[in-house]
């Protein structure tokens, strides 16, 4: 069985770097034997703000509207709406998610912090018996993959925004770890349009160079990469 | 002139301790002589995601869209979308801004950091020029003010979730002092779900006397604080 990979993306333009770092990710694992799904949020309209609208039928206690409390008890009873469905069924069957995005205010940009809020559903992404080294999804691998908008220099540890490692902590311990997640080290793509076209593109490189060194995300296929090259992406 | 303040509230639930916790900012401040204007983000249906729709009229460049340099461009030009430009009316307008929320993983909701998102633009809220202690809303105050579900002790240095200065950094320095917010000491309330109803008592009376304390939010009207009982909020 092949493994899947699950691509989680948020740019709003094709013609973004992000859009490039993520096409390059689907082809450089597709190429190792991967199956490859995306979830282009912007594309698809994806809801970002949780709602009661997420449980079809009736809520149990609409005055004390819950959300963790109602979503638990709509996953267990089947009455989750679709898209919330259709993202589960995904990352149930992914063995690694990458998720692809623009960092926005020190954190991912609101379309994801909603697939987030989401899709990690309580009962289904965790309990509170599960969770951390126990959680859930412990067999799958997650990766943070970014752009910022300022200079590595600036998020260094005496850098004026102070240093990365403690601006993704909440994302990747209180999120991914929380959840169970293998959290693998961080792809960040210093500010691609503060840069040169050639450093843009030394960026992607080293992008498919990293995957292709993750043959362990695929089944054991033949590598069988056809070097594109992303020197026009402007952005 | 009166002071305003804003708060930027989002639960779904009037029953909610959220929803008691905003009334009560609300009822203290206004008896303290404030104007008080609250943007409920759920009951406005507030737009999370960052889109080109956030600008009217025709993007400078829509196959590199870049939300960033789109929405500078728009505000300069004032062809923001009417929302944000209500949100940049209210801001601009208030002498503190209280964000009430329930933590999601551990940060705001999706909806919250829509506003966030949409709200602090380019130009509007920061430059690379005016940023941290030369930021624009230097004058300004602001404070998270929000319900967890966990417990103290696992926000402590050696808790599991880990410690919860660590936690806030992104929101307390990354996105509010970055655009110059005198940040105030976060007010928490540990989760109410889980404690008795008598302590989730204490904690909005604690609540209540710590507004009125700060009578410097507002002009120094004699406080006229109604005591209102909120022990029959559930949640």
């Amino acid at each position: 069985m092949l493994k899947k990979i699950l691509i989680v993306y948020a740019h709003q333009s094709a013609g973004s770097f992000n859009a490039a770092a993520k096409d390059a990710a689907v082809k450089v694992l597709t190429s190792q034997g991967c199956k490859v799904e995306v979830s282009d949020l912007y594309a698809m309209k994806f809801k970002a703000s949780a709602t009661a609208e997420d449980v079809t039928g009736t809520v149990k206690d609409a005055e004390h509207f819950q959300y963790g409390e109602e979503t638990m008890l709509a996953w267990k009873e089947g009455r989750l709406s679709a898209d919330i469905t259709e993202e589960h069924r995904k990352l149930s069957e992914a063995a690694v998610v990458v998720f692809q995005f623009p960092m926005y205010w020190f954190t991912v940009p609101a379309i994801m912090k909603g697939w987030m809020d989401r899709v990690l559903t309580l009962g289904f992404a965790y309990t509170s018996e599960k969770r951390y080294s126990q959680g859930i999804f412990k067999d799958k691998k997650a990766m943070l993959s970014f752009t910022t908008g300022s200079h590595e220099s600036m998020f260094s540890a005496n850098g004026i925004n102070g240093d990365m490692n403690v601006t993704l902590w909440p994302l990747q311990n209180g999120i991914l770890h929380y959840c169970g997640f293998q959290v693998l080290a961080p792809q960040i793509f210093w500010p691609p349009p503060h840069i040169p076209s050639e450093s843009r593109c030394s960026m992607l490189e080293a992008w498919r160079t990293r995957l292709e060194g993750h043959a362990s995300f695929c089944l054991n296929v033949e590598p069988d990469v056809t070097t594109v090259h992303w020197c026009d992406c402007s952005h």
